[in-house]
């Protein structure tokens, strides 16, 4: 693909355009490994702006980051029956090192648990030690079939809190209080609006009394699950004992949780916001939030508006993320072209004429048409880019809203208008639900919708549904149907 | 081992003392993988606050983070000669995935060179893509007989710099720029004086045409390579065609450097600053700066010993670390005996008393006995906290520059003096060398000391050397031997 080919149209088809928009904005390559993605410094400067803000929010809420080993002995991951069922199908082994056949395969993480709780269970003695709050930033590995960049693929990046407690209220309590830190992230720092609540019994996590997820709409009205978090109850800590003396001298099971989010948070980014000209990217976690382009046509035109960027740089330096498109042998209008493709929020062109005027001009990535491009003066510029990033950072959070709230509905007629939507344009549908796990089965095969969660209180229809979806019995929850990634 | 057990003395048995250190301080535990650590939530602090410093240094001097894969194929590790020849014998190798025995067996990573490359390949068209500054933080894997926490472990983190360059010069002057942001970051940050220089032949990274490295002086008079820094020349751009088109249209293979330091950082700071009490952790690294322990007997002393410990951690929350100590069930000697044992520079006493004269009691971990407790008004401590550990940084950085000019020497007479040195208190030997294999060899043999490095110019002899060490023939260099890590 050359640089300035178009894209393929999301209407058009929305796989094509994301699988070309993440190699066309410089987020990722291919690996010659099948399933494991390079992601390149510009993908990788969105990760580090979204591990950054997660990071102090896993701090402020009392977490501590730690390191546990890549690899677990197969008869560690043995040990939860359930664990082991959903995840050994999908692990790497190394059978050899150093030269030799091992005595016992090893397993290459797919997930912590059967690594931190074997270990962390001689941390705690007595209630004194509880709870323990950790957090880990590392590489994991799952044997996937089919693979995506961001979306799924077999080696990805993620942060896996795991957590002991007392008592089972404070474990619950914990696996909601990460929800919602997911959340708060998802919606202030991604402007991607969610919606929470449960998993049913089928799609919860491997070993969890509890699954709550955060399910977002993807602008091809598909779901995607964006964060976990999970109630283990005392399912690992019976596994692994892992035991605390209560105040009377009791011995009893700790309360554990655990929790993750990984670069598919990228993916989802792109498909909220990207668009037919390629990425968008809210500037709370734009690697470059402003890219000033330079204009020139002689050695002394260049003089003076690369001094002149410089000074609006340094001047932004505190607060605003800058970068100077300096490059020679490429037009402004192919600049424009590049950025635009890599989602910056806000440009300034500054020209000869722009120098002699003390202006600038500033176009945003996502404003409307006939709102795209202002002149604006230079302290006034200084002044107010702040403020419009803070503006354009709510603007692109709005729009994701309003196109959630058109794609969302509620109260669908029967069955009948639920399979034909599903056919149709998808997006999220309220509906109810008998709780029957063949009902599920049905409607995946039916439509390949599932349940993305019972939606929390605040997403629930002010009348509750009465009918199951699928069977027309009497519905026990309201569901959040769609197809999802 | 209980927490309040005394350490095995350093000159006793420093190796006891330093396996017994990184777990009473909290840093380490054992994990049940062979030769895998788990890096504690103490340790790991350190960690992050090495990689904040360095990630800073590096991409002031222009470097982009990016990911590539924990995996590559057996073959692609087979392509550079010597490079395989010098991780083959150390790697893990996973055979198995999702439930099938692969086709290839695929290595995990020992180092990145093998994975980086034949991607970055297709980045580079001309020498305007030139040049190529990247860096990864991950894990890597090397299969290790003899293993010890951060020393040597089998997984172990650490950053990895890659570049591609134009010209043989640039890449010669990126090494050596590294190799100059590592000592930086030693000594100002670590407080630990590096002697830089280039690695013998024999001791140069698998595939380099150079190697550059630190060496410090351990508080046991064994060195420690704390950093290293390649120049690759063409080896590896051969291997993997690396190529670029020249501004006249030619063909050429780019020029690569690559430099790492990991977590075996951690242990050189251990072994540069503990002592017999334990850690020593100079102030820029350092979790806690100042850990402030009220003392009490009643609820209401509680209280209000409390509240001013609030006071003060929030009158310095801006520019120090502060933690404060309210555990109930520990006395106030087991929590200054626990604080110093982790190495905390500074600790404040806030009992009644203080609360009633507006003063504090402040103790340095490494001020001399006579003036270690002080009393300092409220103002005062606030007002100079920031600046006495700006002292203490300077003055645990000063007794690690004494002691390891006290444990160097210059112009010994003979081999045989040489000989009963490193039989006896070791330490940094700077002699001659000729330039033969043979001679490295034999006094390895004889005395385990090994050529650290060729010394830097301002690290050499005024009088150069003019016998080699070993053989008594012409030295074609001056060489620094040590016994080492």
């Amino acid at each position: 693909m050359t640089k300035d080919r178009r894209l393929t149209s999301q209407s058009e088809d929305f796989a094509a355009w994301y699988t070309e928009v993440v190699q066309a904005a410089g987020l990722v390559d291919y690996s010659p490994v099948r399933g494991c993605m390079v992601i390149k410094p510009y993908g990788y400067a969105i990760w580090e702006l979204m591990q950054s803000a997660l990071d102090g929010l896993f701090k402020a809420t009392g977490h501590q980051n730690a390191y546990f080993p890549l690899f677990l002995p197969q008869s560690a991951l043995d040990r939860e029956a359930e664990h082991v069922e959903g995840f050994a199908p999908q692990t790497a082994v190394v059978t050899h090192a150093g030269g030799e056949e091992l005595e016992e395969p090893l397993v290459v993480r797919p997930t912590s648990e059967a690594v931190i709780w074997p270990v962390v269970a001689n941390w705690i003695q007595s209630y004194r030690d509880l709870p323990v709050l950790l957090n880990q930033w590392a590489n994991v590995v799952r044997w996937e079939l089919r693979t995506r960049p961001f979306l799924r693929t077999t080696e990805f990046l993620w942060q896996e809190g795991h957590t002991a407690h007392a008592i089972a209220e404070e474990a619950r309590e914990e696996a909601r209080r990460m929800l919602a830190v997911y959340r708060e992230f998802m919606e202030e720092w991604m402007a991607m609006p969610v919606v929470t609540g449960e998993k049913t019994p089928s799609e919860r996590f491997a070993g969890a009394e509890r699954t709550f997820a955060c399910e977002a709409l993807m602008k091809d009205n598909k779901a995607l699950q964006a964060g976990t978090s999970h109630d283990l109850g005392q399912n690992f800590a019976r596994a692994f004992e892992v035991q605390y003396q209560t105040e009377e001298g009791r011995h009893e099971f700790v309360w554990n949780t655990s929790w993750g989010v990984s670069t598919r948070l990228i993916g989802g980014l792109i498909m909220t916001h990207g668009d037919d000209q390629g990425l968008s990217l809210p500037p709370r976690l734009a690697p470059y939030q402003l890219v000033i382009v330079p204009i020139w046509k002689s050695d002394e035109q260049r003089q003076s508006v690369l001094e002149k960027a410089e000074l609006l740089r340094a001047g932004l330096a505190g607060g605003v993320r800058v970068h100077i498109d300096d490059r020679e042998n490429m037009t402004p209008g192919a600049k424009y072209f590049d950025w635009e493709r890599r989602g910056v929020p806000l440009r300034m062109e500054v020209g000869p004429r722009d120098v002699e005027k003390s202006q600038v001009v500033l176009v945003s990535r996502t404003a409307s048409a006939e709102d795209r491009k202002r002149f604006v003066g230079d302290a006034e510029a200084l002044a107010t880019i702040p403020e419009m990033l803070i503006d354009l950072q709510a603007g692109v959070r709005r729009e994701a809203e309003r196109r959630r709230a058109e794609n969302s509905v509620r109260g669908l007629a029967d069955y009948g208008e639920f399979k034909a939507r599903m056919e149709g344009s998808g997006g999220f549908v309220y509906a109810g639900w008998c709780g029957d796990e063949r009902c599920e089965q049905k409607v995946k095969q039916d439509t390949k919708a599932t349940i993305r969660v019972l939606p929390d209180p605040e997403f629930r229809s002010e009348e509750p549904p009465e009918r199951c979806l699928c069977c027309g019995e009497s519905a026990d929850h309201e569901a959040l149907w769609a197809k999802a990634y």
